[in-house]
C-alpha cells in the first residue's frame, strides 16, 4: 500500500518505520517541510520520497497526518479536499474534538479516522524516530459513526499492524481524559522544570544532587513547545479545569505544611498512593472496573 | 567491622546488602521495630542478628541510622547517650538541618557524621532493600568540620566502599537545594497522583489511556507517607518557598492557557526545555559550572 505521511517526526517517523517493517507500506512518501529535515528522512529512510502536499494527496492510497495538532485542523481540509474517492486519512493528534469538528461538515468526513496512538517519547523530529514505539501501546479511534466501515477498518489494520490494541469513544470523551492522564503531566513538569531552572540558575551544579526521582518527574519538561502548546490551546477548557484541581491539592499541603499538620499531610500522601494499584493493575494489562 | 543499623527498610536494608557484599561488614546487627518486619530482616538475611537499640550502640563499631527524618531527630541522642568514645554514628536522613541541630552541643558530636546517600526507589521497607542501590551515585556529607577527622574518614570509606562519591556542605545549604531538587518533585507527583484520582475515580479504567508519561510523573505518588510526610515538616521553610514558585508558575501558564497566548506559551515551555541540558550534562557526569 502507497502511504502517504504528513508530519515525518517522532510519530509519523516512527510510524513509517514500523509501517514497512511490517509489510503494509509497499512506499512512503513523505511531505515537504525543510530542507534539513528532507535530509534526515532521506537519509534515516523514513521515506522513499519527500514531496509537496499535493503530491501526497493524489498518489497515496493511506494518508497519515502527524503534525502539531493545531496545523492538523488546518491541514486537513485541505487534504480532504485534494484526495480521490478512495483514499483514507487517519490523524495522530492529542487532541480530537477541535480536529473532528474542523471537518464535521466536509463532503469526504467519512473517508477521515480521527486517531491518537498513545506513544510518545519526550524527544522530537525525525531524528527522534524510533522502531517499535507502538508496540503494545493503546490507540484511541474517535467518533468512529462519523467516518466509514472500510476507512475505521483500514485504521485498525495500520494501527494493529504496528502492535497497537485500537478503542473507541467520543472525542469530547478523549480530550477530557487525556487533559487528566497525559496534559496536566506535561504542564507539571514543565512548569517543574521551570521552577528550579529559575531558582538554580547560578547555582546549576546543584543539577549533581538531583537523584533519579527529579529526573522521572522533570523528563516530560524536554518536550517540544511546538507539539505541546497547540496542545493546550486546543483542550483549553478541561486542562483549565485539571490545572485549577491541581494547584487546590498544592495549596492545601501546602497548608498543611505550614500549619506542620504532619498527620493529615500523612493522610493526604497515603491517598496518593493509590495511585500505585491503579498503575499496576495496568502494568498487568487489566482492565479496572 | 560490626555495623549496627537502625532502620531496615529501602535504604537501611540497601546498604546492609552492599556493606556486606564489599566486605567492610563482618558482623550487621539491626534494632528490633516489629515481628513482621524481624522475619523479612532475617529471612532476606539483612542481618545476621535482630537486638534492642541499647546493645546496638553497645556492640558495635559502626551505627547508621535510616529512619525517618523525625524519629532520626529523636533517636540520634539517645544513640550518642549509649556509644562507647570509639563508635561512629551515621545517618542517612533527606533533611540534615534539623538532625543535625538536634546533637549539636552533645558532647559526643564529634563522634556523628551527617550524611544523605542520594538513591532510592519508589518502594519502601526491609522488602524494597536491593542490591547495588547505591552504585555511581552521590553522598553528601554535611557540617563535617564539626565531626572527628577519623569519624568523616569513616563515613567516606563506608560510602565510597558501596559505590558512592561524597561532596561536602553545610546542612542549610544541603536543606535549601534539595527542597528544588528533590521534595518539589514528591510533592509534584503526589498531588498529581491525587487530582488525577480525585476526578477520575469513577472512571477508573480511563488509567489505561495513560502513557508512559503520566506513569513516569506519578511515579513519585507512590512513595511512603511516614517517610515523606516528615521530611516536609522539616524543611518547611525551604519547600513553602519553593512550593510558592512552583504554584506560581502553574497559575502563569494556567493564564496564558485562558488567553490563549501559544507565543507566550511556547516561550515558557522552551525555557523548561532548558533542563535538558542540565540533565544531559549530569548523565555524563560533568559538573555544572
Amino acid at each position: 500500500m502507497k502511504i502517504g505521511i504528513i508530519g515525518t517526526g517522532l510519530i509519523g517517523g516512527s510510524l513509517a518505520f514500523s509501517l514497512r517493517k511490517s509489510g503494509l507500506a509497499s512506499e512512503i512518501l513523505a511531505a515537504h517541510y525543510s530542507e534539513e529535515e528532507t535530509r534526515v528522512v532521506l537519509e534515516r529512510k523514513i521515506a522513499d520520497h519527500v514531496v509537496s502536499l499535493e503530491t501526497i494527496c493524489l498518489n497515496s492510497e493511506l494518508i497519515i497526518i502527524a503534525v502539531p495538532v493545531n496545523a492538523i485542523a488546518m491541514i486537513l481540509p485541505q487534504v480532504l479536499n485534494l484526495i480521490s474517492a478512495k483514499t483514507v486519512v487517519i490523524d495522530v493528534g492529542s487532541t480530537k474534538e477541535i480536529i473532528c469538528n474542523a471537518i464535521k461538515h466536509h463532503p469526504k468526513r467519512k473517508q477521515f479516522v480521527a486517531s491518537h496512538p498513545i506513544a510518545g517519547t519526550e524527544n522530537n523530529g525525525p531524528n527522534a524516530a524510533i522502531d517499535n514505539l507502538f508496540e503494545g501501546k493503546l490507540n484511541i479511534i474517535c467518533d468512529a459513526e462519523d467516518s466509514s466501515y472500510d476507512a475505521v477498518e483500514l485504521a485498525e489494520k495500520v494501527f494493529s499492524s504496528v502492535g497497537m490494541n485500537s478503542i473507541k469513544m467520543s472525542g469530547n470523551e478523549h480530550d477530557r481524559h487525556l487533559a487528566y492522564v497525559s496534559h496536566l503531566s506535561h504542564i507539571s513538569s514543565f512548569m517543574l522544570g521551570l521552577t528550579v531552572l529559575d531558582i538554580e540558575k547560578d547555582e546549576r551544579n546543584i543539577f549533581n544532587l538531583a537523584g533519579s526521582g527529579f529526573e522521572s518527574t522533570v523528563r516530560l519538561a524536554k518536550s517540544s513547545s511546538a507539539m505541546w502548546a497547540p496542545i493546550f490551546m486546543e483542550n483549553k477548557a478541561n486542562i483549565l479545569t485539571a490545572l485549577n484541581s491541581y494547584i487546590g491539592n498544592l495549596e492545601l499541603i501546602r497548608d498543611l505544611i505550614n500549619q506542620e499538620d504532619i498527620e493529615e499531610t500523612k493522610t493526604l500522601l497515603d491517598k496518593a498512593n493509590e495511585v500505585r494499584k491503579v498503575l499496576d493493575n495496568k502494568e498487568k494489562n487489566t482492565l479496572i472496573k
